[in-house]
């Protein structure tokens, strides 16, 4: 789709300096940015593709528009800026209403005229389906789901049971919502399974990755806050509480009843143990788990970056012959007595 | 499925102190329980909560009811109990034996009559399905697998091929069982795949989490005692052998033809090397992960929790000064002499 | 299928001692290996079962020859030579091209005749199935993706739009390739989707593991090179790059826009954080993540193996107490002037 410039620009509200009229129908980094493409630049380690790049417009901040060798829009947040350009040059698949002749759909569910059901999908029994709802193919949705306007469900994903989402979430392939949280009781004869009987509950404007997990509550609800986003691989246990706008990059995982504040960051590869809180706008550093209740916001981390094999073998060395160095101090010091 | 208090407490073999014509018909936590349901109290910290709880019933032991304010089950494991008075409340979905007429099942597999086979799922050649087994929606069974009696196979599952399945085991949503391990061997122009022509073979009473992935053998097979637990997102390797009533938290990872005793517990995010042994009733504590045998029964651990950005910058910094301590330490112990 | 063993050696232009017209039906371990089957050593620590096999012929290096109990094939790289042999006696099974009556293919795409489409796969909008092309069943292939010749596409796993994937290619099941990526942007209102428009590119000989991840670019292409093999739940984020014949172990994780180089090795559970270089020829050590680029080939590392709990307890104590030990050594450096 394209689109001039100047409107672009006035959708919006951001100042253009250059030429209004210049047509934008794509987006481009500003290395592989060409005659159509619009660019941002956020980021100084930029600067030389900045100043070579072939684009037709760059999106940047008002003090760097000096540096800009084509059209300029100012934004202050030029990142976020891009999102909305790139949101208007790139719309959505559009559908219409309809319910794939192999798809099964049980009596008692309810799919909205507006809402698309794709090939070979499941819709169990008493599921409700909102307007302009999207379920992909091979998609199954288990009994008593309850999706609301305009979410998509993507190819592959299961909703297990007892499901809610809101308006606008999207759930990505392979994800698996709403399963048996990992309960067991420990008996003369093994595992004895605990049975899982509470539900999922996910808010408005929340991305969930593919092939994560989020199991149901062992008894009331797993919740997840409106414009939560998920990235792929992250497991979510059971009756977990997600705050809004909380983010969470690949592979975290967040055992069973702890409480996440809003608006909180977990870098990949993070984790938490289970039945603590941690408070709003924490910071959790690449690698990192969480063993405790985090009262005040801030980063949090402990994790060691990888080096030379060698380099670090002296290190544990070190750090194992610490015993050894404490003592050496503790008689260096009684000599001086 | 609401009972009375005494007659949940007569098939547990528990005594109640209060009134066994309380009518049970729920499971709540003390926090949220109200008329009508029951709750457990195996936790201090949950003291308050226990003196506030407006549940019919809780279930104790002996040395606390007197801090119950309502009906009291006795039990010296609550939480055991409260597992199967969960079970007797929330009986599993019952089925009649079908076929739903989109599943695809080949002519030379077995389906035994009281199994069920949902909307889309695919049977291969040589499979061999049980006494009221259940296959659900879009789950794939590759050829040559064998699922015996009661086991369920859960939406979207997959089952490469030759897999064997025991009794009453539940495989959940998105999980692969019976996939190539990753065997490669280099050669002058790149990998060369190692053929993969093992089996995987499942025992009784298991849990195998929503997308865990379990790999055949490379030669002879993968193997998951009874009564195993795995949470989500796992990764066994090819040749594992996993010992009977062994539980693994979410996201561990086992290399190929290591061999696990019987009773470990394994925390999230764990994982071991391959071709390794470590015995009965291990346990690896969260992020940890085993680089040799492990001989003796003990907790092992080897991981720091998140703390200040600023506080763990502080220690790293010290670690990596190590050597210079450790060598003005050997420089004052040279200038005493 | 069996073959004499002087046909498998001169196929792969290895010496053998012993009888050629031993027939040969089968690999087998050393300990397990019978009558029939052919084994390998490759690895001191299996001297003794070397020593006792059964197996009807043994692949080793010369200089062991005189170590084996039964026939022996001579091969610099008795791995790379079994791998070769496995292949034999085990070829891959063949297939007719097909379409399965239940399966959704769309009027746009193109599939060739010699494919195999399987029971409720889905084949959307302009995707080009190329000559012998396997696609399992439940498997959804979005629209516009280009299957090249012999590639594989196991049971359940999804590409989501945009996938481009090289010839004799494996995906196995449950792996979700060409989704979006994780870009959101920050505004008053909360996060902002970045939308994703760029794709996936696989080259030719990869291996993707189930459950695995791999998203599209955020603009441009995620490239994932010939011959790289990437095991079980790994997770590739957008616009990363990696190199030819690099190797990836189970569950490890690369941020967006990292490029790696050839040859390199990951072990389980590694991870690297995004924007960063990574050169050729580099491994990195188990439950290890790179923070930062490399440009020299060699072993990367930076964790703990677990102990026992007690030990490691005492090594934490000790380095949380390292500014105390370094005060004290400065006191006693100023006591000494």
């Amino acid at each position: 789709m394209a689109k001039s410039l100047g409107e672009l620009a006035s959708t919006l509200g951001c100042e253009i300096v250059g030429d209004p009229d210049a047509s934008i129908s794509a987006v481009a980094t500003l290395a592989l940015g060409q005659p159509g493409a619009i660019s941002f630049f956020a980021n100084q380690a930029y600067s030389e593709a900045l100043r070579n790049t072939k684009a037709s417009a760059v999106i940047l901040a008002e003090e760097n528009v000096s540096l800009s060798p084509t059209n300029a829009v100012i934004s202050s947040n030029p990142y976020l800026a891009y999102a909305r350009i790139a949101e208007i040059l790139y719309p959505k698949d559009l559908f219409e209403g309809a319910i794939h002749s192999s798809a099964s759909v049980a009596k008692s569910a309810s799919v909205a005229q507006s809402a698309y059901v794709a090939a070979h999908a499941v819709i169990d029994e008493h599921c409700v389906i909102g307007e302009h709802v999207y379920i992909g193919p091979g998609v199954v949705v288990g009994p008593r789901c309850n999706i609301d306007a305009q979410s998509r469900l993507l190819a592959n994903c299961t909703l297990v049971q007892d499901v809610s989402i809101g308006k606008r979430s999207t759930i990505h392939s392979g994800a698996v919502l709403g399963s048996d949280g990992f309960g067991n009781a420990m008996s003369d004869s093994g595992w004895v399974k605990v049975p899982q009987v509470g539900g999922l509950s996910i808010g408005d404007d929340v991305e969930i990755g593919c092939n994560s997990t989020i199991d149901r509550g062992a008894i009331g609800d797993t919740i997840v806050g409106n414009g939560v986003r998920l990235d792929n691989l992250i497991q979510i246990a059971h009756n977990v509480v997600i705050g809004e706008h909380t983010a969470m990059a690949g592979m975290t995982g967040i055992a069973g009843s702890t409480v996440i504040g809003k608006r909180c960051m977990f870098a990949g590869q993070t984790g938490s143990v289970g039945h603590i809180t941690i408070c709003d706008d924490v910071v959790i550093g690449a690698q990192s788990y969480v063993s405790k209740d985090i009262r005040e916001p801030g980063i949090y981390v402990a994790s060691f970056p990888a080096e030379k094999d060698k380099d670090w073998k002296r290190k544990v060395v070190r750090f194992r012959n610490l015993a050894d160095l404490f003592r050496r101090v503790g008689k260096l010091e009684k000599g001086k007595q």
